[in-house]
């Protein structure tokens, strides 16, 4: 139980190829994903209420007392459950994008919001989320949680973006999100690509803006000059996903 | 300085009617919107770099240490200045969604989500907020940073909701965000009306469902059955708004 506090840091996470998620809802989920779970710190409530717990092997499985999942929970209330999971080690695939549509992003730092693109990634039927290696962990314990369990279903990859866009950018459109360019609502865009959304108050960086092949705008409507300067980034990001669905609604 | 701290309770808010705003960049913005600054905390560097501290009179300006500034913050890291503001006391127009879009938020209980809807709600031009009693105060310190200055320029209400929706319900569609309802991308839209949101877990409680005259939904198309739950209501909003705003733009 000891080591479960460290897994807060990246570096721990790094170590041991492990991740923490918390709460009822989220462990569920997890257990019945791809993930594989290899430690579960539940209460005798969540044994009792969550049908998925047999799913972990009797020896990884212990029973805490409310005051012991405290300890080394992240959240103020914890919730029956914290479940320490193996960070996947799925390939990356240099080809992502040219059969589908996958999210790039560029220094994003705050975990609500990767959370949120992860999460709508998910939604949208978008398979793969491509970071920045600047970008914040997509295993930071804040992340897995506003991920709300869409991180066991998309992948997530750490990319040095330059040389991965300008190889990409050669077969398929790289759309870049920024302020000012052409509306979303009237560019022509492709069923498959990369849609590129930049950090929280920089925007996209100047070497990755080089390699864009199309750059696209949420129109503003804003009553006045002195307006919102820009929408949050997984606000943004979202709109454009639905966008690319409502004109190429994915068919299964 | 001392009543600046008790700014973040609410009951403090609601009887100084008076809020704190923090930072260079969302300080500048309300001191150039139509929300009054009634004290500035200011380091000397902030009086040297903005514009708009003129506006605010000589006597209400205070110049504080970095230490001083840290100690009234609600910010792990202050920046430069702090400006307790009047709540403004815009009359409720009861007639609001018949001429324009208006948003009404349904026990939205994250400071986050609220902050995040009153920013994308600048952005789309929509210029009021409609809130149930249960909705986090707009004027926490964390809602106030997360609109990043939309605070100033959208307006937003307490309301019962079921009594007003009922009303406007006569006169003007009511839309709601379900799940599992007709896809807002075939479904007709109006220019104008009420567009509800619900809680983060619950949504649209049952009372207000009642009163709805159109329910619609964002579709999914996530890859697999076990998929996200639903979206972030802040990027459910976002979506939706930006629907609206697709099929009739603005013209100013």
């Amino acid at each position: 139980m000891k080591g479960v506090a460290a897994l807060r840091l990246k570096k721990f996470r790094t170590l041991q190829k492990r991740f923490v998620a918390e709460g009822l809802t989220l462990v569920s989920e997890l257990l019945d994903s791809r993930l594989k779970v290899v430690e579960l710190y539940g209460t005798q409530e969540f044994y009792r209420d969550c049908p998925f717990a047999s799913r972990v092997p009797v020896s990884a499985c212990h029973v805490v007392a409310e005051s012991q999942l405290r300890k080394i929970s992240s959240l103020s209330e914890p919730n029956e459950v914290l479940a320490v999971c193996e960070i996947p080690s799925d390939p990356f695939d240099p080809s992502l994008g040219k059969e589908e549509l996958c999210l790039v992003l560029d220094d994003i730092r705050d975990p609500g919001n990767l959370g949120t693109l992860i999460r709508a990634a998910d939604w949208f039927g978008i398979p793969a989320v491509l970071c920045s290696p600047e970008t914040v962990d997509c295993y930071n314990p804040k992340v897995v949680q506003a991920t709300m369990g869409s991180i066991a279903r998309v992948r997530v990859f750490t990319v040095d973006l330059v040389p991965f866009l300008e190889e990409a950018a050669l077969t398929r459109p790289v759309y870049g999100a920024v302020l000012r360019a052409a509306s979303v609502y009237t560019e022509e865009l492709s069923p498959t690509g990369l849609l590129v959304l930049g950090n929280e108050s920089r925007g996209i960086s100047p070497e990755v803006q080089a390699v864009l092949t199309h750059r696209i705008s949420i129109p503003s409507y804003a009553r006045n000059a002195a307006s919102a300067e820009s929408l949050n980034v997984g606000v943004a990001g979202a709109v454009l996903c639905a966008e690319f669905r409502r004109r190429f609604p994915l068919t299964r």
